[in-house]
């Protein structure tokens, strides 16, 4: 590792995140409930803390090889969770420093699962700063940075590519840093577009930027107890479905959309599986919840609310799924898993990996009834090399690995063999809420001090696709160089 | 599809499957307990129906295309298990079809879930053939018919290779026929051996017989409701443990062992792997168990047997491990979904595709830090094709598929997750039972017809690695050549 430039570029990140307090701080002092002052420290402590080496070190060699980006990811967004979660502490809002790191990586990893049982009466700078880190970790941080500083470092694709989920990452334009600002500009966008809809919809501006931070970033915080339910009403589900269902495509659409490159949009396999399996999810399950009397545009409301909040990894809830039938269930646990499209702030598996796995699958089947015929396996109509369909077979094994070693962790917390796997699937697929013990109207809060930050490590994973989190454990990316 | 051959092929399989029943009847006139008569109709049946096509077709062309050996593969099991119900119907042991179907698949996949509620009851003829399906199965009964015919065919490696788990087959000698031979040779010679124990540590012969017909297909019939604890004795629980593990190791290690190959043995990566996760394995369930207050060597006895029953997938059952502890029961699943070596009697996934993913992943993430580095996956020292990697990747969505497809499926039966995704998995890894409603003390009894139907399709698909299944609703298969 090339430390001076890791540390270099890991102190900036610092004033970064340092700079991105400052609304929470503003909201704070503006609603005056005690918390300005966390801020004011936390703030200054982090951007000291970065200050130092970003502007010190000196390195000797400026370009980043890709050992490195994998390094600055992973590291990053340890460090920055590790910030991230001291207003918390010093607020006293969430006194135990585990608590407050899980829910500052629930937060940045956009995962949404808190271990708070009482929401409601916390500073709301404090609740501002927790549903902020969902919008900061929705695009990345890293991409954040080139956005704003694009010539930080010479080769930069390495990070935008450790922290960009999906099997490929696609540049919009030929330099990094346009690309990102272009993803940041669209983000922004739709956010606001989110906040004034909310706003519209009768929510008071607080709210709206919470719910629209949590959208975005498909994180998932609300500031009520009762998340979504809360607001009793049916024009504030909607929009906040919509929006989630929108968060969770490619934004590369959306680029194509404004360039108006229809043909882009209508050969996207991907955007197309992810809006076929939302409506047939959403008409199973209205279908199933049905006989449970609550009238059906009422279930689709529920049903169509609840599938957009589990496929696009978000985890607002409107309703106790926990009470759903078996098959309804069953049905969001699929969606968990799977996520929504590369290239998104949703986490989960990812719909392009899964449409690269049938595919194979479809090939060597044929292959099996024609051994002599080569055949190539293509997605948007190109060719996809065979390294790539061999790694998301790969991955799919690591996925696996990491679930069932969270599923096997968490036996030590629970008699239910339902809480501990979808507590481990709920974080590493960055969604919020699980099954039995972990569902919508429960919370993290009875895990252990380890099981929390062993939920973390998933979620991290979850978000960064797994290997820049691994590669932390290993020595060769310690090595100096 | 070379009609005329297919058919005269599974017409001559007819014919050895009615000659596999003779023993069977022998058994029924023996203890005369009213059931010889189902054996008499069923065995000229299954010979008449077997005769017309086995020697009146005269196939133009006698190549069997890769195609067609896929063909014969995944009909002969359907096949064979619908005559192979056909005792159980004729003698009202089990009354209906769909039961009885799903009994003769669960015996010929070697899977060992039962629809019966009350199995001591039954005639000693029928729950002989019943025990007696395992045995076929396990080593399957291509590879039977290839050693007893072994000029049947032209191109016979089609057959052995759709029959034969794993993810590549490995030939022992250069005739196919040779091979087969072999195998079944120490597939004979290792029962023979069970038994003789068997019958040393008390057992009668014919209870010795059944539970080595059990072990040796790792199917997991007892004529017993209580299974192996019924016996009451630990002498009897160690030997079928100790066999339930020698035979989920690849028949390939005994031939090597047979000709004094050492280099062989030592270098098998897949046979380490196996014994020492049977040996972690069992000392984690001991240590979980150890506070239910068993004492230490009840408890290393029960866990070792039941670790054993599930790596191997064979299923026999000395404890109601549905109430030891949530760890004990995740390990036990985990077990079930990874089965034990390729080239056993053993379902599941198997471990050398495991280590081939484990192997490709560490590659890959080699590959992330140094992109310019090419490097080659080795098993036993060999360099693995790019090919075969890809494969298991797309063999594990394939096989997630199918797990996921049967828990949806099975959620409309049962109000219970686990209850539904451990019975799916449990057939897809012919293991026999799984977790709560479908544990070792339940049956698959309260299942339906369809259910039970759908179950079948399941245990074929784990049974035959899926392929051959899954091609069987392919038009192409079916098109004239």
């Amino acid at each position: 590792m090339n430390y001076k430039l890791v540390f270099r570029l890991m102190g900036r990140l610092l004033l970064m995140e340092a700079a991105l307090m400052v609304p929470s701080l503003m909201v704070a002092l503006i609603f005056r409930q005690g918390d300005a002052l966390a801020f004011v420290y936390t703030i200054l402590l982090t951007a000291a803390c970065g200050a130092l080496p970003g502007f010190l070190l000196k390195p000797s060699r400026e370009d980043l090889t890709a050992r490195d980006g994998m390094a600055v990811a992973g590291l990053s967004w340890v460090i920055l969770s590790f910030f991230g979660a001291l207003p918390f502490v010093i607020s006293k809002a969430i006194p135990s420093m585990a608590d407050a790191y899980f829910e500052a990586v629930s937060g940045f990893s956009t995962t949404g699962s808190t271990i708070l049982r009482e929401i409601e009466s916390l500073p709301k700078g404090v609740l501002f700063w927790r549903s902020f880190t969902h919008w900061i970790g929705g695009m990345g941080v890293l991409i954040f940075t080139l956005a704003v500083l694009p010539r930080l470092s010479g080769r930069t694709s390495h990070l935008a590519r450790a922290e960009s989920p999906g099997p490929t990452f696609t540049k919009l334009l030929p330099k990094m840093g346009d690309t990102a600002k272009v993803l940041y500009g669209l983000y922004f966008a739709l956010t606001a577009i989110e906040t004034v809809c909310l706003l519209l919809a009768g929510m008071n501006l607080y709210d709206a930027l919470i719910h629209a931070f949590g959208t975005a970033g498909t994180g998932g915080f609300s500031n009520y107890n009762a998340s979504i339910a809360a607001f009793h009403s049916p024009l504030i589900e909607w929009i906040i479905a919509v929006f989630m269902m929108l968060f969770g495509v490619n934004f590369a659409i959306y680029y194509h959309l404004l360039r108006k490159d229809k043909e882009s949009i209508v050969h996207n396999e991907e955007l197309w599986t992810y809006l076929i399996i939302v409506a047939v999810a959403t008409l199973g399950i209205t279908v199933t919840i049905l006989p449970q009397g609550m009238g059906f545009f009422p279930a689709l409301r529920a049903a169509f609310f609840q599938v957009n909040a589990i496929a696009s990894t978000t985890g607002f809830a409107t309703a106790d799924f926990n009470v759903w039938p078996l098959f309804a269930r069953a049905i969001l646990l699929l969606l968990l898993c799977l996520g929504a499209c590369a290239g998104s702030t949703a986490g989960g598996f990812k719909l392009s990996r899964v449409i690269l796995l049938a595919k194979s699958a479809y090939r060597d089947l044929r292959h099996t009834l024609q051994p002599r015929k080569v055949a190539v396996v293509r997605m948007e109509g190109k060719p996809v090399a065979e390294a790539t369909l061999s790694q998301v077979g790969v991955y799919l094994f690591l996925w696996l690995i990491l679930a069932v070693i969270g599923t096997l962790a968490l036996t030590f917390e629970t008699g239910d063999l339902v809480t501990a796997m979808t507590a481990s699937l709920t974080c590493l697929s960055n969604v919020g809420p699980g099954l039995n013990g972990v569902g919508p109207t429960e919370n993290f809060a009875f895990f252990s001090g380890p099981a929390k930050l062993f939920l973390s490590f998933l979620m991290l994973a979850g978000r960064l696709e797994i290997y820049p989190i691994l590669l932390l454990f290993a020595p060769s990316v310690w090595k100096k160089n």
